[in-house]
């Protein structure tokens, strides 16, 4: 009987655990189970990652898991006092979704650009009317947030022939602080948030930030839905302050079907689907057993999360 | 009084012309008046490139324009025997539409990549539906025309991390020659068209290579209608022998809204523009100024079509 007891959060298994037989007791919760079953586990594998359980149930005091891994790269929904006090160790899914993030953006700017929109709605109604569209190469973005999907976003939006900015929460080499945003925003044809939830940062995009922007600009949400007061984004496109936006996160997922955001003039709605291309299930999973394998044999643990800032920090 | 005749086919007239007062006399001309007046002009400016009144007006013998400009890329809609007989020089926009095409390519590879037209048409249901879609970084992509169209096209593909391979008429380095098209294409995801339309390329996509390829890969054009078997298109599509198509150029331009490609599965319809951004008609007409420039000073012009070819050869 292995020693170790894996409890795995989930609605349904990882695809790769089968690593693990005889190395690894694997128990599975559900949200109601979860509390129950936490004092008993050495590690938690928070597969369901749109969960608020762990924070939930996640013990005072008494026994616990030494190391929790979150196959996600926010780490918002389970982060809580208790577990940023106490001396378990919190990784994250880090570098799994930068590379497909950065091509979903690119695939916003430049649909934004082209107004493939409008394209589609035209040609649902069959109506050939042709438009002049925008020049990618040469603009600019700011893109907020300077982790690997940040760097990833802006490395494809470069590749696109677009000035970007990065702005990060201090500035270093190739990164502005938080001073330089607003006046990178006031210029920018493209920001695009990409920073971790944390209590610096949320609410963060709000009226004041979308009135900086060029009414010629659009603005594109993959980080978190709190980032954003969906209601002033609402506002500044009513309002023509900007002329675009794409949100693939929202305050509340999903988002309720009689939300005002789903006809928002201008506004791109998608269902948090920006990280997941085909494989990435499998992808999360190998990443956790490999780190599963250092743990086991004492190597340190790589995507270690600083729980007091709310990411791994970065480079 | 200038001495030189220049005559322009216009729709409205290009919006720089004024550079030329007191260099060259300028009349324009529309599809009815054509005939009449080309015998007296030196300079032809075709800047209504949609039309095929030069092919159909040029004259046998007696008096013509001894240099023919047209704003556009492909030269079929004027080119005729007559022309290409004659020792009148054809000129085109070569240049213009490069990198505004060449995104365009990028914008619908990402689109489709990512699932964008069944996002946006979820949207207007009101409906959240996560789905995995694809990464693009690792595909790859066959680009038929090796002008430099299909060259920019070719250079963004490879920015987005895409295996891309260029096919032209003869294999030079860098081009692959016609007999690698059929392997080329069973192997790609993507499959561009950005061929000039001449007597060897009419018709070309037809059945026959849609049928060499994988059941997931899309085929794109930018050339020209006519380089595509629109039913055989159609029959690929329906038959799910491939997994998606956009067309932006018809065999009949505007589509008839009778037309069954509107609303052929997982086809999306443009109205010929995937060039034209904001500016273009500026920028055209700066180039024939510039060239007009040349002409007057009797240094060579740029962009001289090979008329028996029907492009500009590349290098």
């Amino acid at each position: 009987m292995p020693e170790v007891t894996l409890l795995v959060l989930d609605d349904d298994p990882p695809p790769r655990l089968g690593r693990l037989t005889g190395r690894a007791r694997v128990v599975h919760a559900d949200e109601s189970t979860l509390a129950g079953l936490l004092p008993s586990a050495d590690v938690l594998l928070v597969w369901d990652f749109l969960s608020d359980a762990v924070r939930l149930a996640w013990p005072g005091e008494g026994p616990r898991p030494r190391w929790v891994h979150t196959a996600s790269a926010g780490v918002d929904r389970l982060m809580c006092p208790e577990l940023a006090a106490s001396d378990t160790v919190v990784t994250n899914a880090r570098g799994v979704f930068d590379q497909p993030i950065a091509e979903y953006v690119g695939a916003l700017v430049l649909a934004m650009a082209k107004d493939l929109p409008r394209t589609l709605a035209l040609q649902s109604e069959r109506v050939w009317r042709h438009r002049e569209t925008q020049r990618v190469a040469g603009t600019r973005a700011c893109v907020v947030g300077s982790g690997p999907i940040g760097r990833a976003i802006a490395a494809t939006l470069k590749a696109l022939g677009i000035t970007t900015a990065l702005v990060g929460r201090t500035a270093r080499a190739g990164v502005h602080g938080p001073a330089d945003l607003g006046r990178l925003m006031a210029r920018a044809d493209w920001v695009v948030c990409a920073a971790p939830l944390t209590d610096d940062t949320r609410g963060m995009f709000d009226a004041r930030l979308f009135g900086m922007m060029q009414p010629s600009a659009r603005f594109i949400n993959v980080g978190r839905g709190q980032l954003v007061v969906e209601d002033d984004l609402a506002e500044a496109l009513a309002k023509r302050w900007i002329a675009g936006a794409a949100l693939d996160v929202f305050e509340h997922e999903p988002l309720p079907a009689e939300s005002a955001l789903w006809d928002a003039p201008g506004l791109i709605v998608s269902p948090h689907m920006s990280g997941d291309i085909v494989g990435w299930r499998d992808e999360l999973s190998r990443q956790f057993v490999e780190f599963f394998e250092k743990w086991e044999s004492g190597e340190p643990l790589p995507n270690v999360v600083d729980k007091k800032r709310g990411y791994v920090p970065g480079h």
